[in-house]
């Protein structure tokens, strides 16, 4: 583990904020406002805070123009503290730097093209005629399967699957217990039972995506299943095949996209969302946590469904009442023309 | 990657269709109708899809009898396109065919019986008393536990787990990431917390059942947890200790099935569905996208839960009014008596 | 696999049960009465399956002095059959003892405090100055980041993935699949995309802890993400960074808990199950299946929200008078005040 320290004019600089305050103050790390100390960088980003800024340890704060009169120490003062402190996290990563080179029991196979550069992890399993490019990080206990190729930087945690003939982009992450390319749930019905069908598409995700843990994304039965550039996917996302997923969506944990269905760019998915298949989400569509999402959204704008939460004994009385809503929506009805 | 070829006669013998055009025809790839060129076999299974028969490129088509005249060019006529689709996909597949043997990197433990034509990938772990009967595949990174047996042809993708004491049939494919047999979640509660009681059942799995990534088959308490021949389920599904499932039944992605559940043959269970435990489903129950099913079903059907999306405004108007639902439905009463 | 077998005194000493029988019987078991036979032990823990007891061939039961006179065979009477049931569970499990000793196939980093009897399996990866205590078993395939730490007596089933930085206490199992310690979903919006705010926080589990299969516990952001002692989490589970988790809660399947939530004491969180970020639920609540609970609990007690299943043709009717619902009340006033 890496510990580094700055100075506070390094910091200021690097994130383009006016320092106020002791330029030589040594920062060794970031810090909530409630936890940090005289050595640790805070951020309010949220004005739900500012109870915070009296009592705060920091020895420095990321703050905007309009809060820095009410916090009294050094500051860093920036017209986005969320920006700001995205940045700073990057400096004080501990997560450990890999080492260049095919650890000794990783297994690589033929006709692979794979830059000088490359990190391959303890028992990661590399196919055939795959391509990993400049920078390329994979973990240990990885499989990519063969004809796959992963670009520049991109890096895989330890134990991710990847089948064979996928297309990975550059920068991305992927997380622990990902798979990439299983196949699609493609069966057609026959008189007795199901017969497979071989899904001969692949997966082509684009440039700065990231993957959660066990997170699953299916290949294509024909075509591809397609993940645009800036896409961000928490865990345990289910993303069927021939699904496609528009720029710099967000999907959170826990959801899941049925088949062919396609969603637009800069769509915010909460967690634990279902989508049907065959459907179209156009773009700048928000959908709340928990909803189902059966038909087509052809405008942008939040939506939800469900029930709000209450006690179950409240609740059971009014969902016992929701099966009978059609006949009491009539009975009104009957009772409004009287 | 294995590129294939067969000429048109070929595919109409195989696939028992009646051609109609140049039986030297080749076709190399299988492609939906937008996307088909002179040497892909194209499809039309729903006749939706009709109005792209004048303009798709494809070299030939599956197609019904009835839908015949609507195309002009080479065609496979058949009473079920969508089935010989199927079958032609098993042509087309990409998927690398794997290696007999065992990898160097593979670790077997005693006692195993392991026919001469099974393939062990690379750094696969297989423990002692193992079964892999004729042309098993275990994918790379798999581990099998103790005393499990596999079936003949069964196929396991990379990075498989699967524990001690587990039966499952052939001709099954099990998907990266699934889990099969950790145990089920079973406690007493004590006076302080839990007490783990020990999963002492296993799990048997029948024929031609396929599993998705990440999906979880949990080992039963005291009797086995038991999946019969020819079941379908997709990713990311969790089916609790000592659920049973009949056979030829589908599971869509995301859903959960709890302890103790008994489905029935031939039902479908879409995505996202949750069944709580301890119930029992009859036979040919269809249960729709994101349902709660929390009591038994007697009755062959479909069945639904839930509310329809809507625009988080109006939602949170209805939603709200949900929680006086068993108050209006009491005043409308009292409205009708007067 | 291990055969054991007991003769009933052995058991009743053990168990802390009256024996009313045969001292000698031998028992090579646990069964459930209805597939008991004479060596196996059955239990009877639930009033519900007194039907039984005539007809169980069970050689012994673990039995109510309430109900011990409604049956005449062996018998180990106690007070409390169901925790008997889950200490008898132990003595009969069949996982296999794992081998003491580092697998020559296994890679273990620099800088490692391993002790003597440790048991690390084939193919498994161990980073950099990791501390695993006595006991500890960590199983095929699975990988442990640098500098995480892992108590007296744990056991990691295979193909486990621990990242860096993580701790992890005493006597705790975790399950095939599971991920711990992958980056929390933390980006900040920028103009175009999202900047990835990197998680430097660790994830802090505590003693007696059970995580199922598949089951993604995420890294704080800042601060940790934090179970408490006794907590037991059942498959494909999503715990967000920063979430914090009271002693004894216990978490069903395919539940979702967003970031920054807190959940008390003794909390019983059934199956299928999300809860949104930020919020903070008291101890001793529960919430029913496939609930979402969108807001704060400050009260102890049980919670639901949804729609009861029902026949897809009647639910499409009382779902589309969902949307009208508070229109309909708005009309309902209406006449009211007529």
């Amino acid at each position: 583990m890496v510990k580094r320290s700055y100075q506070l004019l390094e910091l200021a600089q690097h994130l383009d904020a006016v320092l106020v305050g002791d330029p030589k103050h040594e920062i060794s790390a970031l810090a909530t406002l409630q936890n940090a100390n005289a050595h640790s960088l805070g951020f309010i980003a949220n004005p739900a805070y500012k109870k915070y800024l009296t009592s705060t340890q920091a020895g420095a704060l990321l703050i905007h123009p309009d809060l820095q009169d009410e916090f009294s120490g050094n500051k860093l003062v920036t017209t986005n503290p969320y920006i700001a402190y995205a940045r700073a996290s990057a400096l004080f990563s501990s997560a450990p730097v890999p080492t260049v080179g095919i650890h000794p029991t990783a297994v690589v196979g033929e006709n692979c093209v794979i830059a000088s550069d490359v990190s391959i992890g303890a028992n990661a399993v590399i196919g055939d005629a795959v391509i990993l490019a400049e920078g390329v990080v994979i973990g240990p206990g990885c499989y990519i399967g063969d004809d796959s190729l992963i670009g520049k930087n991109t890096r895989l945690a330890a134990n991710v699957s990847i089948y064979h003939g996928i297309t990975i982009g550059e920068n991305c992450i992927l997380h622990s217990g990902c798979v990439i390319g299983a196949d699609g749930f493609g069966f057609a019905p026959q008189a007795e039972g199901w017969l497979k069908i071989h899904q001969l598409g692949g997966v082509v995700i684009g440039n700065n995506v990231e993957i959660g843990a066990c997170t699953c994304i299916d290949r294509g039965a024909l075509d591809d299943t397609w993940i645009a550039d800036g896409v961000i996917i928490d865990n345990q996302v289910q993303i069927a095949h021939n699904v496609r997923i528009g720029k710099n969506t967000a999907i959170a944990g826990h959801s899941a996209i049925a088949g062919s269905t396609t969603i637009g760019a800069n769509c915010t998915i909460s967690g634990a969302v279902a989508i049907v298949g065959h459907i179209s989400l156009t773009d700048k569509v928000h959908i709340t946590a928990r909803s189902l999402v059966s038909a087509s959204i052809s405008e942008a704008g939040s939506y939800s469904s469900g029930t709000p939460l209450a006690q179950t004994k409240d609740w059971r009385k009014n969902a016992a009442r929701f099966r009978q809503l059609d006949s009491l929506a009539t009975r009104l009805i009957k009772l409004e023309r009287k």
